[in-house]
């Protein structure tokens, strides 16, 4: 490519951004994004590095987070398409007020998901995780309190595209699934789907609590010492979405008060985890370092969605995923 | 009760004899078949506790097993309940050729046993497993290998009446549900059921392995070597039907040496597991002390099925699950 035909072509370009790390999304995979799209995606670390052509970008797959600045850099920037379901990473007001669309991407992520929070759910409940524990002292124990599933209750909160699967996945176990949901609807799957404003009455019910909700003002530190005292002894409590949605000062007494049986943590106020942090001395903790959103189909799964997104956005079609920007999900 | 009543009433009297331990099968609830059923149920350790009642024995719950020199005790037996669902420790030739029927409680464990497997599953994909052993060491470690079950292969060698629940449970994670069984019929949630001979090339295939086959002469020792030379380098094997299904000695090796990813058990050749057991150290494996089959329901179930299945005695009824004392299950 001469610069004689550069310069012309530069005026009508339409250049996509992926910062994602190459660990995540593999230089194959951002191959494959181009070849099945044929839109100009353009890889870089640090948008500095795209220099006098950062007028030219008018969409942007960032790496994992965007500041303020950041769309202070991009004056032309359209859309931003978030590789994680979580967005609050990102400057959502600032956002808005450019008149910029944000997707995210809910739904790839609901098979890995489910299939961890069923599995802290079930080490709790066989106890796997007493006898992976006991292991290694050889302890051949068998007073462990031993649970089945069936008419257990499962209280979902956060009530969206991961929650359905997990729904689907616990009725198997014949578990009783009751939803929260903020706009409460009928879901498949679901015994009950109540609103938000009956967490309290239904943490009290509740034999598995699992977090699934977004990260926004109105959901940050959501159970705190008054809402951890009202599960049940026998309750344990899992947050798979973010680690802010509970006040970790309160969860810690709570488990190192045994308020209730257990906790199973794969997000935490700050990641990684501190290795001062008390959490990883508890016996009744699963720890687990933010892994929930992966598995060996993940991106595959996310690559065909960014190809459906990236043509529509080519085709100048609605985009899929869009986040409400005033209600941060 | 004076001894002119009790001479006459015990011509005619039909006893039912409970060896069951309490921790398993408590007074209330031995109390709860006496009252559900009528029947005269009578509680004792050793046989010998009966005296000269003996002859009055006509059904024996027993204490886990019986002993071919017990039915000498025991001259006008007619029926053996087991309380398990296998019924290797009995001596079914001894009872097959005094004509006495013998059943098990197959059916009353397929919740739990079916949890218990998709947990060591799960703890395997996930990977909860090594998540719980390396959080003792703060360790945050973000490369382990992360599985989603979707389109992953679960073999259950043994499709009975609790692969029949795993493989629903199985399904609701998208796997491919093989089954194997001696006598192959086509079974809900499988995608496939074959017969026993096609052992070696399923367990080629197979992401998961689960053995639920009941011990018998021509299943104990099924897995040696040569089949677990079989297994992918990413599979795993759990076992939680009988320990002599495996050859323990080829196991070890195969754990020790990693010719496959890992190993759940519930069971063992020598329960309780031998302190001195190499099994207890290795991080491939996770060992749980024969529970899989206990739940804080079971018991209720199981009593419910007692229930019925004296009820059918009582009133000459057949039989639910007989065993086939030739095929051993």
């Amino acid at each position: 490519m001469n610069s004689f035909q550069k310069t012309p072509k530069k005026e009508v370009e339409e250049m996509i951004v992926n910062q994602m790390p190459r660990d995540v999304l593999s230089r194959e995979k951002a191959d494959e994004l181009r070849r099945r799209t044929g839109a100009e995606i353009v890889d870089v670390e640090s948008l500095l590095d795209l220099g006098e052509r950062l007028d030219e970008v008018t969409a942007i797959i960032p790496r994992w987070r965007l500041k303020a600045e950041d769309l202070d850099l991009l004056p032309n920037l359209r859309w931003i398409q978030s590789f994680s379901a979580g967005v609050n990473t990102y400057p959502l007001a600032e956002i808005a007020k450019r008149g910029i669309l944000l997707t995210n991407t809910r739904g790839t992520h609901a098979p890995q998901m489910s299939d961890q929070i069923m599995g802290m759910v079930l080490a709790f409940s066989r106890p796997l995780m007493e006898c992976i524990r006991h292991q290694k002292e050889r302890r051949w124990q068998v007073d462990y309190p031993l649970e089945e599933l069936t008419e257990k209750t499962l209280l979902i909160v956060g009530a969206g595209s991961i929650g359905q699967l997990l729904a689907k996945k616990a009725k198997a176990f014949d578990m009783k699934v009751v939803g929260l949901k903020r706009h409460p609807e009928a879901l498949p799957d679901y015994d009950e789907v109540r609103p938000l404003d009956q967490l309290e009455v239904s943490l009290g019910e509740a034999d598995y609590v699992v977090l699934l909700a977004p990260l926004t003002p109105s959901t940050r530190g959501m159970l705190g010492e008054k809402e951890l005292r009202l599960l049940k002894p026998t309750a344990v409590l899992i947050n798979a979405a973010r680690g802010p949605l509970v006040e970790e000062a309160a969860l810690l007494r709570a488990l190192q008060e045994k308020w209730f049986r257990g906790a199973g943590l794969d997000v935490f106020s700050k990641e990684p985890l501190p290795e001062d942090s008390p959490l990883w001395d508890l016996e009744n903790l699963i720890l687990t370092p933010h892994i929930g959103g992966f598995s060996d189909r993940h991106t595959d799964r996310t690559v065909d969605f960014l190809v459906r997104n990236i043509g529509h956005y080519e085709r100048g079609e609605p985009l899929e995923n869009l986040v409400d920007l005033e209600e941060g999900y």
